[in-house]
């Protein structure tokens, strides 16, 4: 059990309500948790001693929304998109059918080579899903290897109507013999409620149907327009709906009333050429608002997590703090977990070190690799 | 005189009309030149040989406009800038204070950082300024400092009216003594023609007398409203009218039908939540386009050009091909330079290789660090 403690902390971001935010900081790690938090002038002794030069220190990020599980190339389509051409071909079903055609090794690799790109960057807590399966056996084994490379798990056999389905057969068997194989292996039950996907019966049923296999719940929804999914998921109790990008008023004041999170995805949003997500009026309302990637090869192909930051500043007006806070505590709560995204005693040690004096600089300087150092659960990884 | 092979190049971006875009590809660089370019198959012997594993590779980003020789933080004008709070205090002055305080070593200390940085993510040739000195003194030493660490200086005595001072006065000095004194140092003279800096008569006289002492005449306009600066830098001929965010119908075919390069500065147009300049506007009337940081610690902290990339294509609507070619090739013409911007025999051995199978990912992996390799004048700095 060797101690480290990290010490000449210019600014030390804790998320925590006691501590706050200090200056002049030092954190002691042991065996994967955080043991103390304090004065550099206060440390008490470690075995191991790093010198982080009065740079800005921070949780790791928790990227609460990415589908990393996946195989094929989508390059082409994203340039006949910023081409401004239509682009018919293709899709979610083109990787449906590379990921049906890979090997659990060569899934497993992507899952890990994408886990470890997000690490450099100072993702310390990464969800994954299912969804480019679509069949029993298909479905189980993306589950399976997610739970081996990632920290959250969630089902999506729900993702779309695989082509050829008939669609309420499809849902049949997402609630039936696809949830029963795959629940074993995930926390969380996803659906895609939006038009062209699952409408609000088919989303229900399959939520219904996980909740009632004590699986978490959680939504896609309100991307492509203003639909049924943050109602349903705040009627389901869900702890994230996410995309969030079209809002009705009543959308936002029945998240700002519940203990949904509402996670915006601005670079899946920039992808697409969408509007930014109304982050302010989620804010402004009272909502808890988390930033993730959605990392995917179709419509948000980053796993930067400080790009989102600076995106959520930048674009959708969130405040520094706001988009810090989001892209931290926001996902550890869209996750329903209290040991990450902050730093107090007793949490676990997901330690971001950045290359400025302040977390302003994420957003400051936009797309300069800000990263310095990362400890996920006490291990340099970075 | 040793010689490199890079061999395995997956897609090679020459920028050379005839040899266009490369698939399979080998360069060679002898003596900081690029000697030899074509199929991998057909490489001849080399010294040395690296494989970069089908990754792309492009000419080194060629940032034809920062403002990289300064002194001072404006972390919190920009975070109460993004909270929507007022900022009266501050601005370029703030800057200019810190500048004229700091030792000569301090100001080629942080230049050189700043250099560093951005051949780090794949910068190669880069332009920066004066501005921040406005004495004929700190005007002076900061030519001489950034002629020692930058490939190309601009006198930009004419960036604000230094508080306190008499508008045509200072006119009078930066013609004049000021001039006099920095013209050996500098290959360029660029002028601020806004509301706020210098009008339309001040911007003609000090790029007249700019242009009698021999240099290259640039223009910042544009930047707040349609004023006179893109005209005037068409009228006198100057090599790059920068900003170009707001432009009328006039102006853009004023650009088109000029040798006058349209440089655009996504990074600060977000940075200061602009409007998006007008890319597809001056690309569809045939107008050529650059893209550069505009590196400055006010409106635009970034030396990522792969950032600026990306903004171009997801928000300016610029298709992958255009921004790259803007941000290597355009800065070179922006500069009127040769010998930078493209990978063809006699070319400088600038070269970019990037961790991904093709540019596209520039911008379809927003935010992610992809620079892989780096070389400048033929000597690898990454
Ligand atoms: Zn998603
Ligand atoms: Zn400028």
């Amino acid at each position: 059990m060797t101690s480290t403690l990290i010490t000449g902390i210019g600014e030390l971001t804790t998320n925590d309500p006691d501590l706050g935010r200090l200056t002049d900081a030092a954190l002691v790690l042991i065996d994967g948790h955080v043991s103390w938090v304090g004065s550099a002038s206060a440390a008490p002794p470690a075995d191991q001693r790093v010198d982080v030069e009065g740079r800005a220190v921070l949780p790791g990020w928790v990227d609460s929304h990415t589908h990393l599980l996946f195989a094929g190339d989508r390059t082409a389509e994203f340039e006949a998109r910023m081409a401004g051409q239509p682009y018919t071909a293709g899709g979610i079903a083109v990787t449906v059918a590379a990921t049906r055609a890979a090997t659990d090794a060569e899934l497993a690799a992507t899952l890990r080579r994408h886990v470890a790109e997000a690490a450099a960057q100072g993702t310390t807590c990464v969800e994954t899903k299912t969804g480019y399966g679509l069949t029993v056996a298909d479905e189980l084994r993306s589950a399976r290897i997610a739970a081996e490379h990632a920290d959250e798990v969630t089902f999506l056999g729900a993702h779309l109507v695989p082509p050829g389905a008939d669609p309420d057969e499809y849902v049949s068997l997402v609630c039936g013999e696809m949830l029963d194989a795959v629940a074993p292996h995930a926390r969380w039950a996803d659906v895609f409620c939006e038009t062209g996907a699952f409408d609000e019966d088919q989303s229900r049923a399959v939520l219904k149907a996980a909740a009632a296999k004590g699986l978490g719940l959680r939504v896609h929804g309100n991307q492509l327009g203003e639909g049924p999914g943050v109602r349903l998921a705040v009627e389901v109790g869900a702890a994230s709906v996410d995309h969030c990008t079209y809002l009705s008023a009543a959308d936002v004041d029945a998240l700002a009333d519940s203990g949904t999170v509402a996670t915006l995805l601005p670079a899946c949003d920039l992808s697409t050429r969408q509007a930014p997500a109304p982050a302010r009026r989620l804010l402004d309302a009272g909502a808890t608002v988390a930033l993730a990637s959605n990392c995917n090869p179709g419509s948000s192909y980053t796993t930067s997590m400080a790009f989102c930051v600076a995106t959520a500043v930048l674009q959708l007006r969130m405040t520094v703090e706001e988009a810090v806070t989001a892209a931290t505590l926001g996902g550890a709560k869209a996750l329903r977990r209290t040991d990450v995204g902050h730093l107090a005693p007793g949490a676990r040690a997901d330690v971001h070190v950045l290359d400025a004096p302040s977390v302003t600089h994420l957003a400051y300087r936009p797309g300069v690799p800000l990263t310095h150092a990362v400890w996920r659960k006490g291990v340099r990884v970075r």
